[in-house]
């Protein structure tokens, strides 16, 4: 499948999985944030990997919207006043903004039981057990030893690493905690992804370790990706407030490595998943998009 | 099983079941709220649901502490300053008081899905297919479709039926509003606890149906009693500001009937929940006692 055919697909499975109810704001708000327009990649991620190890897509489906409903949930909550306090997503009003505070809250809140409700209600074909598997990954990632505990240490690092300079103290430290919190607040997310798809389709062990090992190398060049666009995009090109980090003295890789640095590692960790995909036998046209696309979004030195 | 055993045991769970992990702040703020001292009545219902029907104590207990974190889960994000802004839960600070918002939304958020991870991590005798339907029940009544509609319905109505001087306007709609509202705010959390608790005793459709009948009943029962005991009691006593109700101008069952047509109502909810045991042959001394309990407290004309 192509990505377009992915992208279509996943939008009309997301719309058809959130219908609006009674009492409507609460499922307007679910749907407001989940089907703003994106790149779907993290649902696109977990079906490929299921169909490159010889899984169906259709079963994986389910799944992969719910991961793309976990990753708004993160987004409206981490927008709240009382966390990054962001107005703008994806080009549009945040969540906040539009429904109230209360209803993000809740609009979280809720997405985070709809979207494993989701997999047990539309997953047919998956067996009770691998069912149980994939809500076990949900429950890993989504929580507080997943996501959850990126966005804590992102908090509690604020200030933490940087003088009133910008200039970086405790460079060991800063770049350990860097990749903790990136670890998980990005990466889990991708893990999450690619685990589900590749135990849906049944993989061994060497196949899942080598999927997450992806995922997590993937998912710590994504972010570095986005340090370098916040430095060097505007508004209209990526539809939230860029630069935010710097004027708010946050810890990033462009902040401790540089620019010209930064690329460097990001193009390192993009050739090591190629590496991390041959070593097992395993390709994907849509993966080597995926990357290749990154690469020309931030790491060029046009 | 006495209520102070069942107290115990379920207290020494929630403490083995909630581990301080890193990052430490946000299992720290978890378990704040979960072991703050309570009645643990739902998870105690949940227990002895399990035993009047036939099942294991044991087999049930992963579970019924799962509902009392969701309780939690629901008390930190209710007092948050969006929400109800409260300052004090069972005489203790609130969560967002203790830890701050950002970490309030976080623990809340984490609850969500650490509780149904505690369900599958240590219920080791129950099927997969007793496990999915558990996890169902708890996706249901955590989200848009149980607790969260009942705290939409909750936020929309307010000022909506109370004119500037406290009186009721367009009382038959508020009356069904305020029924709608309970029977998810409070009785959702009684029923996944019988329920949960019926379906891993392997109960029948009918037993089944039976204590959905009760929790609901039951729960609205709790909420007058709740109405109650705000209209008439000191902080001392309850543990957590009272008088607010009234004060803004939010709809109660006091407000709406009056006290002692609210305790009428209390005295025939909790007698048909009487009723609904035993038209199913089911008795349990705990239940009795907790409906007595209620009675005394909020029933009496002393």
């Amino acid at each position: 499948m192509q990505m377009n055919n992915y992208i279509e697909l996943i939008n009309k499975k997301l719309d058809e999985f959130i219908k609006i109810e009674y009492p409507q704001e609460i499922f307007k708000s679910m749907k407001y944030t989940v089907t703003l327009p994106g790149k779907r990649l993290r649902p696109i991620m977990c079906l490929e990997t299921c169909k490159m190890l010889g899984g169906e897509i259709e079963n994986a489906i389910p799944t992969a919207c719910a991961v793309e409903m976990l990753h708004a949930q993160t987004l409206i909550h981490d927008d709240l006043p009382c966390m990054d306090n962001d107005d703008y997503r994806r080009g549009k009003l945040t969540n906040h903004k539009v429904f109230g505070e209360a209803m993000a809250v809740l609009a979280g809140d809720a997405l985070l039981t709809y979207a494993p409700q989701i997999i047990t209600k539309y997953s047919e074909n998956l067996s009770s057990s691998v069912m149980i598997r994939v809500l076990n990954e949900y429950f890993q990632f989504a929580g507080a030893r997943g996501v959850i505990a990126g966005q804590v240490v992102d908090i509690n690092s604020e200030g933490k690493f940087l003088d009133k300079d910008n200039k970086i103290i405790n460079k060991d430290e800063a770049e350990k905690v860097l990749e903790y919190l990136h670890i998980h607040k990005t990466s889990d997310l991708f893990q999450l992804a690619m685990r589900t798809g590749a135990i849906i389709a049944g993989a061994d062990d060497d196949k899942l370790s080598a999927v997450t090992e992806f995922a997590k190398t993937f998912g710590l060049a994504f972010q570095i990706a986005d340090d370098i666009l916040d430095e060097i995009s505007t508004f209209e090109q990526m539809g939230k407030t860029m630069g935010k980090d710097k004027e708010e003295g946050k810890l990033t890789y462009v902040s401790l490595y540089g620019l010209e640095e930064s690329k460097c590692k990001l193009t390192c960790l993009l050739s090591k998943c190629h590496d991390i995909m041959d070593k097992q036998n395993m390709s994907s046209d849509i993966f080597n998009e995926i990357i290749e696309n990154i690469l020309q979004r931030a790491g060029s030195n046009k």
